[in-house]
């Protein structure tokens, strides 16, 4: 850490400071400038927080030199992290991108999701998604089908051998999520639900964690690192979309670059999600394939049998033959990227 | 509703939307355009939703005419709500603003909270707030004392009198936080988490909701509907700041024009909360004014009698002196509004 | 500045830092971590930009001590700078606030303009605004009536005795503009418009500079930077709102906490236009009111003598009976600021 | 439009609605709910704005059917513009994407300038950029060499053959650009400098218009209705950036969508600034592919032969090294989406 005094700062004030930090086990450097006196913070703690410093009388302000996540750091690990299931499938580091689909929420038309499904597996898709509880911005909305969903999702896992992904609500949830789910989902608006991720973290499933749609990368990765902390390293992050002051064509605004900056500052797989990103079937596959090519370790995109029927994002889902249309082009940049990423050597700038 | 049909919609796209509306109860119009073809939904109902309809073929755009929310609309009760408390303390309407103040979280140092909690008696303040489970960005910081916090908090009130605003943070702490506070407060990270919302529901309790960093102001209102129509209907809404992309002298945007938005919209009572508004101890006074005589029914502002030994956001802690200081003239403020709003006619625009 | 350089930077690289350092007349002093060399850069010189360090091999990032601007800044003048005209109105300092009003643009309707020129004269109002030259976002809407509308200003201010604030859109008509003009306005959309920043800092009348709709305060103060380093001082502040996710119920995002920010930064006075700012005209006098009590030194006000036909931004006009009614309001809170003001000492935190 | 009147409006509000909109053409229907009544303006006028039916007694909302832009729009102009140069180069449609590259100032040393150039001419790029007069946020940084520079740019062309593409900053610099420039530049903080806008309308040159970092993507196409309004239909739109909350990692939020957004809407070409966009060098690639496959009609990439030496943006220009292994990249997959565009019908959604 860099500790820059104010301009007034007193003797007495640069001293508290140096003691703090000697106290705390850093080694303090005193700089004395034309106009401001800084400090520098050497040592590796965690026990001393900038905020704390940046409190002190006189300090004017307290820089980091290194990022405050640790384990999900890049600077930990320098391999990817690979999440590897019990039918051989991976997700991260030279593996084959993944897709994962299905519909935003399951309903009872259960021969609807296993056409989903079927399809999903015709086209060598390997996770069936569908939620079962709903967060749902008002509550007039349909939010789930609870359990009922979490056995429709079982019963089509048994018929196709897909891999199960469905969100986690609440931490009251999570034995029942957990006997049908080969994934957990932690939805967008709980990524920083602490509570949350410190019980998914307690349990031994790899996670899907969406981004906030207003949490900076560094919010993310800290997220992703109260999951880690507590335990549970099979993180796979999510990109989703972000609030913007633009709603006149896009739900939300889906950033790209959150993967290559993720990819350099991470080992963490990192997939993207442009149905709920965008909002606009249209803009699926332009923006799938934006996000393999720079880099996507998975897509994760909403199919449904009947979307006007759907009882959340009919608009922003694909109907089966549109999927279908899709996925076989998609399916060949897949094929094309991964052949890329394989025969490389793993190399982050 | 109002739907508008693609350019291109088919008559059977066109009739389909029809049947739909009707068997929904709604009386559907059909207006044909130059180029659109425009559908109005006549009706109140809540059993469709719009994104139903959009996912529909041919279907363009839907537009709502009324705000989604009901219970917490002023459409459906024009007076303001009053929410008052055993020692005859109220909030809302043509009341005296109230002043919520305390330590960001709830440490050790009984004394340092006793001294703030008496100051604070003092200036006139009816609530003392601090956190005893607290949510972090990141997992290395301190988190909070639990219980032993919320038996400190009950101490300093039974010593001062004051009522007590402590933060829920997972709805199976719901009954151990009833046991100690007065009113619970919904942190903004938490305003979405739709499980906590419907557990602060069941319960009897006064709840301060906190406008999440990049909510609209509709889903605030939303989210105050959560809790309202799972039989609660005493929420207290908290504006506290925004995400920008201007951080270089404010931690968040604090938007004092929700204030008045939200009078005009809802008949809940709003406070403003300047010290993670802002961030910034020195910008706690000037946005407490502006909030106040733009129609705020109090402020929330942080206290503590040692902001450097603060475990957490002592940068925007006030000391004990500097809060007296303040105090008093944010006293002579809130004393002339009183003036004003209780010998005026409740007239909202 | 503080360069600290990657974890990976060699002795070559460290030292090209050094040398460039120590060419450009700074004193450098290097520090090594256990991670990160950190090499503190002393000196006052506007020589070196940090973007060309940050450019160089091995710099991981370039952080800046002292704010980028000079002239405006506090540091170089402690006392607020006031703006004097002929008539003897002063803005800025402890004077009593000001305020401007008048409709968006001049329309052919010289009575109509005559008419608010007049109410606003007996409230006490010094300013009338009115756009000759428009900023239009389509091209089909009108853009202003040119010196016609210049000359319809004229007459009124000869009539009333008000100053005239009216905006400049193009350095070729600056003259022009100056033969009328006893305020110059640059429009939010030509903030970062340096061509004209730069001729107006070359003429000696006041200028308003508009806030950009998503420009950060520093990039604001460096476009008051640009106009004051070329030569004129009498610079006044105007924010008038931010883009913002939100846009259910206002335009933009009223940012009054960059009043009191502004105030501790930068010596110029600084005003606030309620009107662009929401949009809205039940949210003027509201906003007015936080911005006044925020230490605004003026307010800019929309006022139309037939809102419904305006040429532009009708919605957030005030009528003339609205006008009076709001402003014997605004009055009396503007008479109590400026005593509390002028009473005071002037202390900025 | 639809004319949504407030739930109180009288019956006199609704009769003058009708009358204005009468007076201008349209058709009105009235259509009266339970709650609101609703008039439906039917017509295709432009003589009547929507701001200024706002601004009426009694109305509640206005909502657009139609886009506000007409020359810019895909109703307007179904198939793809296509902009041809002397010498054969064409951008837009179903063409080659091109490749615009260069510095982001034009500095003294033309052998650096030249190096660049004739890297760019082996690598099949089309374009050379370089900014002669610089738009800079302080007025303390390097603002271009002005003719000087363009003369060195000239110089360029003359020895490989690329086309020059460099900024316009003020409508009294036209001439002396033309007489340049193969395709003028307008800045994103110039995007809505209106005056500026309709002096390039006037001339005869292609223009590439950059988005501003706030600007909606309606407001972008109606920037480029002002060009093509005034006569110039030759529009190149720029993605380059957006502000965001979060800038941690990147300078920027490049807004990928936007591009297929844009396609679907306007029959315009849109190219991508990754340099500009990210900020950061090792973004490039990954950014740049991702807006080529998401559909982008060309890449603008800043490469300078010494970014340390650079004037400005230093940290996101290329070396030559560098520009060389990314575009032999980029290069394979240009001509891969060159291929699959080529062949494939011109089909949009």
């Amino acid at each position: 850490m860099i500790i820059i005094m104010e301009k007034f700062a007193t003797e007495e004030n640069i001293q508290s400071v140096i003691n703090i930090l000697q106290e705390h086990g850093f080694r303090a450097i005193l700089h004395r400038g034309a106009v401001h006196t800084v400090i520098d913070a050497l040592g590796d703690k965690t026990s001393l927080s900038p905020q704390r410093l940046e409190a002190m009388d006189g300090v004017s302000q307290v820089k980091l030199i290194r990022e405050p996540f640790r384990l999900a750091s890049r600077d930990r690990k320098s391999e990817d992290t690979v999440i590897e299931f019990e039918n051989g499938v991976k997700i991260g580091g030279a593996n084959r991108p993944v897709s994962i689909v299905g519909p935003c929420s399951v309903d009872e038309d259960y021969n609807g999701l296993l056409q989903v499904a079927v399809a999903a597996k015709e086209l060598g898709c390997q996770f069936l998604r569908g939620g079962a509880f709903k967060p749902r911005t008002s509550p007039y909305d349909f939010d789930g089908l609870g359990e009922k969903g979490l056995q429709l999702l079982a019963k089509a896992k048994e018929e196709t051998g897909l891999l199960i992904v469905t969100e986690l609500m609440d931490s009251s949830d999570l034995d029942l999520v957990c006997n049908y789910a080969d994934v957990i989902q932690i939805g967008a608006r709980n990524m920083q639900n602490f509570k949350l991720l410190k019980s998914v973290g307690k349990c031994n499933k790899p996670v899907i964690l969406k981004r906030g749609p207003a949490s900076t990368i560094r919010e993310f990765l800290l997220a992703a690192e109260h999951i880690m902390y507590n335990g549970n390293e099979k993180v796979i992050l999510c990109e989703r979309g972000l609030k913007s002051f633009d709603n006149d064509y896009t739900r939300n605004l889906l950033d790209i670059s959150a993967i290559p900056v993720i990819k350099k500052y991470s080992h963490l797989p990192i997939i993207i999600d442009p149905s709920h990103g965008t909002g606009q079937r249209y803009l699926i596959e332009p923006m799938a394939k934006a996000g393999l090519v720079a880099g996507a370790d998975g897509v994760m995109v909403e199919v449904h049998h009947n979307p006007p029927q759907a009882l959340s994002d009919g608009k922003q889902s694909l109907t089966i033959p549109q999927f279908k249309e899709i996925f076989s082009r998609l399916n060949s940049l897949i094929d094309t990227l991964h052949l890329e990423k394989s025969s490389a050597p793993n190399i982050v700038e």
